[in-house]
This record gives structure tokens, sequence and C-alpha cells, in this order.
């Protein structure tokens, strides 16, 4: 499938120059609106829009001279006139969508720029899933940049994922056309420690004059912080509280204050621009991740911006760090990011500054939806098959696959137990007695302890590591599966009995993945997620749909906690503390080294 | 001779992470000073610097985990820590010296980066010339980047250069290390009006990813300005009131306010921060030409920062203008620009953020300066030959070469007379009634009417093209000649006598060009500039002595003006309004064609 290539300010610069002479007309005048200027912050009553070649030619009081007999008008009528919004950092694949279903569920939203990293697909199909998300990237009707995923595995020796990237990857991912930077380098433990692999991941970018993305997930802000500072991380997303903002920013990065379906590190961080007074360019928004049903009940990044300024932000701040800003850190500030010469023209209009009600959205000088309903097509890339057929179990499981099996002679146990935190990443690690029947050791419902397991899915091996899990508070006979499971995306099972633990995990492998969620051996909801087992290409209402169906069906089967497929989804992420889960065994966080599920005997 | 490569971030960041997390010194730690943080626009006491490879390796309250045996040590005792400044704009010929002696000369005034523009030498040595430029600066113990001149010569058709630029030569310059982006687009009208060439030069600059500087000399904020902004040019500095400064940043330009040796436009236009409140992200100080008694009696942008101080602009604001903003527009604000992780080392020690007292100045972490006095060597490129034999006069010139013959039995001619003006750059088109005799128009003392000649020099073509000039004030039997002429640089000769012309100009092609004023037969001054005529590579402090020597000696022979060398080098410039001379005749400026010197006879 053929990529569409933008024309570069370049390509179009002598039409450009034309129309804002008055020599030729423009494609595209948008007229009489308030041009919210992101350069000066400032509001500019009374201002006149010319595009052409989907980039804007000129700016000012009257473009009269630019229109022609076939110069579409749009009259701004007085709104307000504000740059599409960029999101600074997120993942496709948490929406659940692919790339088109994600750009449609947001381009109604007003964000017309995203730097998406596609790390979820690199575990599963490596370099090649990079490739075919930046490709469908490219296809569509709004911007959307690449960031080279660096870190699969996310921690190298505690877990095996489908593939692997390494810094030749990375040099050569730069020279694609729609690579912008390498994606969050979460392996933070390596750059303190000098690993020469995250270091030549950096530098392969840094030698490319691309931007390099951190993660820098501890509050730690002693010498492991500055020895991570001094690796080249140029951006973080992944501070939690005001001091965490004040310190990135002041060390050089940028940084990212998320709101995303889960996270909610926008309020605890604004204060340093709100009260601290600092400059404020060096700060971004971003979602990070955002599910389908965020996507179509909430919005996307006008939610953070309207956020942002409900926290207390001057609404032009607040744009800026969803505009230029973000493209200033990403080296795009003369190609999108502001409504001023040669830039993309993306350009929302809006009545509101403060409610942000996204009217009108225009990308590339077109008209790509109005109050909400989007009238451009996004364009499906035509998936390889192989890539819709990476649930490879090798055998179907059985009832037995899922027994923990006590020492020889043991009557109970002590096992090592997640414990899942309602509402947030981390686990606990909890302990808990359990019993031994004919062997093997059992879940406790009473205790709210139920059994995991990871089943390998990539290469067929048939394994299946086992262990217990706690917070969920399921009852009766069910189970739940998922092969979205960061970020190996292994399939992850949760349950309280063998035979449907065993029947979830099939119905995967029948389906090509997804969730699955069943209840006395019928199956009360379904996502079917075909494409590497992460991603549907079906609209994102329906996704959404069937999303929320999965966690009525969770709560059917007795869970207590507030949207609790995130944590289920999250249980093998093993850089997160305190206890995880890999296809090598139960992981202790804290110490990132693997530990035993039978913790003692007798 | 070789040049030295300085290590990049990725380089050394081994090494950078190894000394921030304490497991291996560094080479130098600056200790207990004020941070002064122009990413968050702050100053925060008490910290430390840690510095290895030349780079930044840590910023933090406590140092000590960084000290070895071997680690050099200074004292801050509690001073202000200032990154080195940046010029954003400059050319290095305008000093008279070359870039070694440039650099040496602003070193101790905390100059740590400049931006320069070599077009004087542009049309001298053509892409060569720019090259021995390029290669000189890349030598100096300070950052010294390069920008490719776009416009030798500045009008095409108007004037003949000794070499011309092309959109060829800007492709093949991107590839050079030290070439950061184009030099300042002088050619506006050719902008505006789609020139091909120029255009063609803005897109090789943008396809390299690499900075366009502008250069839009007229009052029009209408549709020229529009459409030259829609060309690509990324920056200005031919701003002069506030109304300017506004509009280029509102189109999403940089605004470089100049205070250089007789540019006075900081005043003017800081207003757009200090009482308009725009974002001052987008305003860059710089100083465009500064002379070497500037360099060595006032200062260089440590002169400039201090001057917009005074202007009432916030310190922090000041330094970011000559910092942080400056960096971040030719994409190198992971490079240097502020005092962060991963930065060359450049820092300035000072006692007060008012005044700025330059007391230490640290380059790529080494001491180059302390209290003025700069302690570190900046070599000498070993300019080839021909570079120093740029001045072809082809034969002798006598004084019948500077006669200007009357219409064949006119007794009184009315002539176009070029006016000069005190301190300003443009000239008055003027017309004065002169007598003839023997055939020959007469130069008319008591009228303050001189004569002017371009002697042609790079080509040997043996040509004098004359004319006249009023303003100067010059009394008895004088001349004076020039081989900067800008911006061909042929030589300029102002006289009122033709003996002592022919004796200026021929004196100039002995030395090998510089600036000669002769008076009876007696030479009273003589600036030596042998190489391309243009430049020498004597000391600042020998070069400034000689120029204030030339300043007394056009005293001596009766000028009037301040400081007036100025404008005799400027009367070659076909590109400012609105009478000049060029090596093809009279330059209407106005109207951008030529024009007669004899406008009547009777």
């Amino acid at each position: 499938m053929e990529q569409k290539h933008f024309q570069t300010w370049a390509d179009v610069a002598p039409r450009l120059v034309a129309v804002a002479a008055g020599r030729e007309p423009a494609d595209l005048i948008i007229r009489k609106g308030q041009w919210v200027n992101v350069h000066t912050r400032e509001v500019l009553a009374d201002h006149d829009i010319a595009v052409a070649e989907g980039r804007i030619a000129y700016v000012g009081p009257d473009a009269s001279h630019c229109e022609g007999s076939q110069t579409e008008i749009i009259e701004a009528n007085g709104r307000y006139m504000i740059p599409g919004l960029c999101d600074g950092h997120m993942h496709i694949e948490s929406g659940m969508l692919t790339p088109a279903e994600f750009a449609r569920a947001v381009i109604g939203h007003g964000t017309t720029t995203m730097f998406t990293d596609p790390h979820e697909i690199a575990n599963v199909l490596g370099l090649e899933g990079v490739r075919l998300m930046h490709d469908e990237a490219l296809m569509q009707p709004i911007n959307i940049f690449t960031q080279m995923p660096s870190c699969a595995p996310s921690a190298p020796g505690l877990e095996t994922t489908g593939f692997e990237i390494g810094p030749d990857d990375v040099s050569e991912a730069m020279g694609w056309p729609g690579i912008v930077g390498l994606g969050e380098m979460m392996n933070f433990p390596g750059v303190i420690n000098g690993s020469q692999q995250m270091l030549a991941e950096i530098a392969a970018t840094q030698n490319a004059g691309k931007t390099v993305g951190g993660h820098y997930a501890s509050p730690d802000l002693g010498k492991d912080f500055h020895a991570y500072a001094a690796g080249g991380p140029a951006d973080d997303h992944e501070g939690t509280c005001e001091a965490d903002a004040i310190a990135r920013v002041r060390q050089g990065m940028r940084m990212m204050m998320r709101l995303g379906s889960a996270w909610y590190d926008v309020e605890t961080q604004i204060t340093a621009i709100t009260e601290k007074g600092l400059d404020p360019r060096n700060f971004i928004l971003c979602t990070d991740d955002s599910h389908s049903g965020t996507l179509v009940n909430d919005g996307h990044m006008n939610r953070v911006v309207r956020h942002a300024i409900e926290c207390g932000c001057d609404p032009l701040i607040a744009l800026q760090m969803a505009t230029i800003n973000t493209a200033t850190h990403f080296g795009l500030e003369r190609d999108l990011g502001s409504i001023a010469p040669g830039r993309r023209a993306d350009v929302i209009l809006t009545s509101d500054l403060k409610t942000l009600p996204i009217e009108h959205v225009i990308a590339r000088g077109k008209t790509v939806a109005q109050d909400g309903e989007v009238l451009v097509d996004c364009p499906h890339y035509d998936w390889p098959e192989h890539a819709r057929q990476t649930v490879n179990l090798g055998r179907a499981r059985t009832a037995d696959d899922f027994e923990v099996k006590a020492p020889d002679g043991a009557t109970q146990v002590t096992a090592n137990v997640i414990g899942v935190i309602e509402n947030q990443a981390p686990t606990k690690a909890l302990t808990a007695d359990l019993s031994v029947t004919n062997g093997v050791v059992q879940a406790d419902i009473e205790k709210d302890v139920a059994q995991i397991a990871l089943v390998e899915r990539h290469r067929a091996t048939g394994d299946v590591v086992n262990g217990f899990v706690s917070g969920f508070g399921y009852k009766g006979r069910m189970a739940m599966a998922s092969t979205v499971a960061h970020d190996s995306h292994h399939m992850i099972v949760v349950g309280t009995d063998h035979d449907m633990m065993a029947m979830a995990a099939n119905r995967l492998g029948e389906v090509g993945g997804g969730v699955t969620v069943i209840k006395d051996g019928k199956e009360l909801a379904l996502v079917e997620l075909p494409i590497a087992g992460l991603m549907s290409d079906a609209p994102a209402t329906e996704v959404a749909a069937k999303a929320q169906n999965m966690v009525e069906a969770m709560e059917a089967c007795g869970c207590t906690l507030n949207n609790a497929y995130m944590q289920h989804s999250l249980l093998a992420l093993v850089v997160i503390p305190e206890l995880r889960i890999s296809d090598l065994g139960l992981v202790d966080v804290t110490k990132f080294e693997m530990t035993d599920v039978i913790k003692a005997a007798k």
C-alpha cells in the first residue's frame, strides 16, 4: 500500500509565497476569527487565514487578496482559531484500536498530531510490527509520528518477548519517514548503570538529530535521577508530583504531564506553573494511554487541555502545552503546532477557550470533523495475515496445565501472592496460607486468592507459568483471559477454576487474541483483538461497547474493583513493583529477580 | 590543518552517566554557586556543577560524590553561574579580524557561542572563502557555528562580485560539520517575487533540517512582509521598532534584536516584552556587526545583555534571550545554551546579574578567561597565499582614472550625488551643480561634494567607476580608500583630488587590502587587512588602535561625522536605499536600477 507523502514547506513554498503576495488564489480561507497565537501567547481578533497545498500561506487582517473563484471559504464568525492539538506521548495500542481507527476516534476531539510509541506491538511482532504501525499512521489524514520503541523486552532476563529490539533496529528505523525519535527509555536502571545497549540506542537517536523519550518511574531524585538525566532522555512523563516536574525541567528535560484513562498526573504537577511560576515552555500535555471508552465518551487531548484549565492554568498556556511546546520538543516547530505561515493547516474553531467545544476541525487544510462528526476517511492498512495470527498456543490447554503442585507431602503452603491495588499500577507482594488437595495447591475464594497463569503465546512452547493473585474479589467458577499482557503480551489468565481457565485460554487461541470472561462454562464477554492480539480494526464505538461489556462481566464474576481490566493486563509488567508474573516465573520487581510461588510448606 | 572534533553528548554519555552516578570522578567541579536556570527561569542557590569530557555531567546540591583526587575545583563562592553567552547572528568580518582573533577578543566578555554568517568573504573568495572561515571557526576553544551565506551577490545584476553563491553551493555546505543554517536571506524582493534561486537555497536548508536566516529590511508590514514570511525565513534581525518585532514573532519567526557597534535596535523593540507582555521565548539578542574597537573597549554579548537589562528587561529573560532561546532556534538546545546535563560546559561566574561582570569564563569545561584576561590559545588557520592576495588591480591607477568626463561642450553639469547620513546606513539621493574644467567635472569642497570611485579589484579588469558623494566634510587634498566595500568588496575610494585617489588605491594594492587615509601625499593612517582584503590576523587591540587612528585621520581631513568609516564602507551596498555605487555604475536603490552620474548639462 502506498504511503501518502505530505508535501513539505519547501515543496510548496513557491505556491505559499504566490498566495500570500496575492498572485495566486488560496485553496481555503478561514475568515474573521480570533487568532490564538501560541508564539506570542496572544488572542488577536479579526484575522483571516489563507491556506494552499494543505499549509498556511497567510495569517493577517484581511485575506481577500488571496481569494479566487474556486477558494473555499469557512466563516469563523468571531470564533477562536486554535492550532490542532498535539498528543506528546501515547500508545495507540492502549485504545485496542489500529492507528486508522484510533485516528477516527480522536479527530472529532481536535487531535491533529500524535507522537506514538508502538512498543506493545514491538514485543509481539518486532521491528516489522513497528513498521506496520508506522505505515498505517502515515496513511492517515492527521499527523501521526512514530517514536521507535526502545525497550522490548522491557526487562531483559526477566521475560521472553515475541521479538526483541536492539540498537541496530533503532538505527534502521531512524531513517524511516515517520520516525521522530526514540520511544520512552523505560530501562532506567540500564541507563543509570551504563548499559551499552541502552546508551547505543540513545546515541543512534541523538546522532540522527531526533528526540529521546524518557521514562524514569522512580520517586528517587538523587544520584540515580541525575545519572539518568546525564544519559540523554529529553523528556519524561512518569512524574507524579510537583517536585518530580520541577526537578526534570531544571535538568533540561521536558515534563510531559499526562491525563490518560487511568493516569491523573496533570493536577499534581501543574502547580509548578500555576503556583511556582516556572517558565511553562518546557511543559507538555499528553495522554500516554487512552482506552476506547475514554475516546468515545470523554475525549482525547481536548479533555487534557480542559482539565489543565480547570486546574487553574491560563488557557493560552494550556494550549501552548498541547501545540507549540510539543512541536518544538520534536524539532517540528516550523512544520506544525501553530497557526503561522508554512505550517500544516491544522486549525480548530471553538467558541470558548475554557470549555473548548471542538466545533470545526481542519487538518492539512481540509475539514475533517464538524461538531464531533468525522467527515474524512481514515484508510486501513492491509495487515498481513501473520499479523492476525499471533496467538500461537501450540496445543490446547487443559485444566491440569493450571495446577500448582505442592512440595511432596505438604498439606498446606504459604504462597507469594500478587496483590492488586485499586486504580494503581503497582502491586503489593502478599502472602497467603493455602491448602493442598491431592498434591495441588488450592486457590481460596474466601480469602480472595485466585489463580493467575501466564500462558506462552509467541513461540508455541506450550508453557504455562502459574501463581496466585488477590484483590479482584472473584467468586464462583470463572476465568478471565487477555492477550493484552504488558509488556511481553503473552496471555494472562486469572481464574478460580482450572477448567474455566483452560476454556478461556483456548477461546483466545481460537479468535486470535483479545479478552474473554467466562463464568460457569459460558462466555460472558469477548473483545476480539485480532491484530497482534492487541488491536481491533473495528470502530472505537464498537470496541468501547465490547470493553464495557467486559467490565460488566468482571463485575458479574464478583470483581469489586473500579475498572480492573487495567490491573489485569498489567500483572505481567515486570518493571513496576512489587510482584509480577512472566513466562519465566514469578518476579520480585523490588529486586529485579525471580522468586518462588511457594514460599514455605508444612 | 586538522579540525578538532568536539565530542557529542552521545560520544561521552557513558562517562557522564558514570560521573553523575558517582562511579567515576569528574574532570571539574564548580562548587557552591547560584544556578541560573534558563529552562525554568529561576535562580537556585547552593548548587554544584560536575563536568567531564567538556560537558556537564551533574548539576545538583552536592557534587562531592563526583570528586576524585584529580578533579579540578573552582569555588563559585555564591556567585551566579550563568550559561556562556550566545550571539545569534553576526559577521566576524565586521571586526576586521579573523575568526581566531575575533574569538580571542570576545572570550573575556563571556561569549562562548557565535552564529556567524561569513557573507563578506563569500563575495571575495566564494565557497572556498566560506570554508576557510568555517574551518578556522571549528579550531577555536569556543563554539563558532557558520551560517552559509545566501546572497552573493547581494543584488544580482547590479554588481559583480569576486564569486557567486548558488543553490548547489548551499546544498554542498549543508553537509559540513559546522554549518548550522542559511545566512540572512537579504534578497527579500527575490523571495517575495518567487525567485527560483532564492527559494531553492531556502529549500536546501530546510531539507537539511537547518535554520533559514532572514533579513527583511523594509518597514512595509503588508503583503510583501507576509509573502516573505511564507517563503521560509525563520528569523529576522532587521526590525527597528516594536511593531516590527511583534509582527515577526506573531508570524512564527524569531526576532533577533541587535546591539552592534552601530545598530541600536534593542531599546526600540524590547517593549514588546517589557510593556506588551509577549511570550519572550521567541526573542533573541545578537550583535550583527561589531567593530574591533567595540570589542576592545565596550564588550560583546555581555554589552547586549546589560543593555537589555538597562532597558527594563528582567535579567533572567535577558539571559534566556542570549542562551537557551538562541540554542533552541538553531536546534541546539540539547547541546548548549543552558547549564544542564549533556550540554557543553560553557559557564560564566558573575557576582551581579544586572551589571554582569564577567569574572570567570569556562568553555567546554576549561577556564578560558578570568577577569577579562584570556587564558587559552585561539589557533590560527594557515590561510592559503591566494586568500592573502585578493587585491587584483591589474594595473596601477593614475589620476586620470578618476576623471568624470562632462558631455561634449558642457561648462556645468547637474550631478546625482550620494548623500551620506550621519549614524545611518541609508543614503539620500542628492543633486549638485558642478563646474567643468577641461571637459572634466570638478568636485566642490565648498559644497561638500567629493568624488567617489569604485575600483574593481577581483578580476583585474582595470575598471574604475566614478561618481560624487556629499556629507563627509572633507577639505584639502585627500583620499580615503577601503577594500571593505559591502557587499561586493571591490575598493571604494573617496577623495577630493585625483592624485590622492590614485595613490590611495595603489597603496591598498600594494599592502593587499585594508583602509588607507592620504592627505597631501602622506599616509595618515593604514589598517592592513591582508586576508581577503577584509580581515587582519593581528590581535584586536592592534587592529582597534589602527582603526582609531584611521578615524582620527578622517577627522584630520575635515570629516565632521561620527565614526563615518561605516558610511564609507557601505557606499557600494546596493540593497539599501537610496543611491549607491557599484562596479557597474551608479545605482538607484529605490528602483533597483542603474542611473547616470550626470543628470543634466549645460
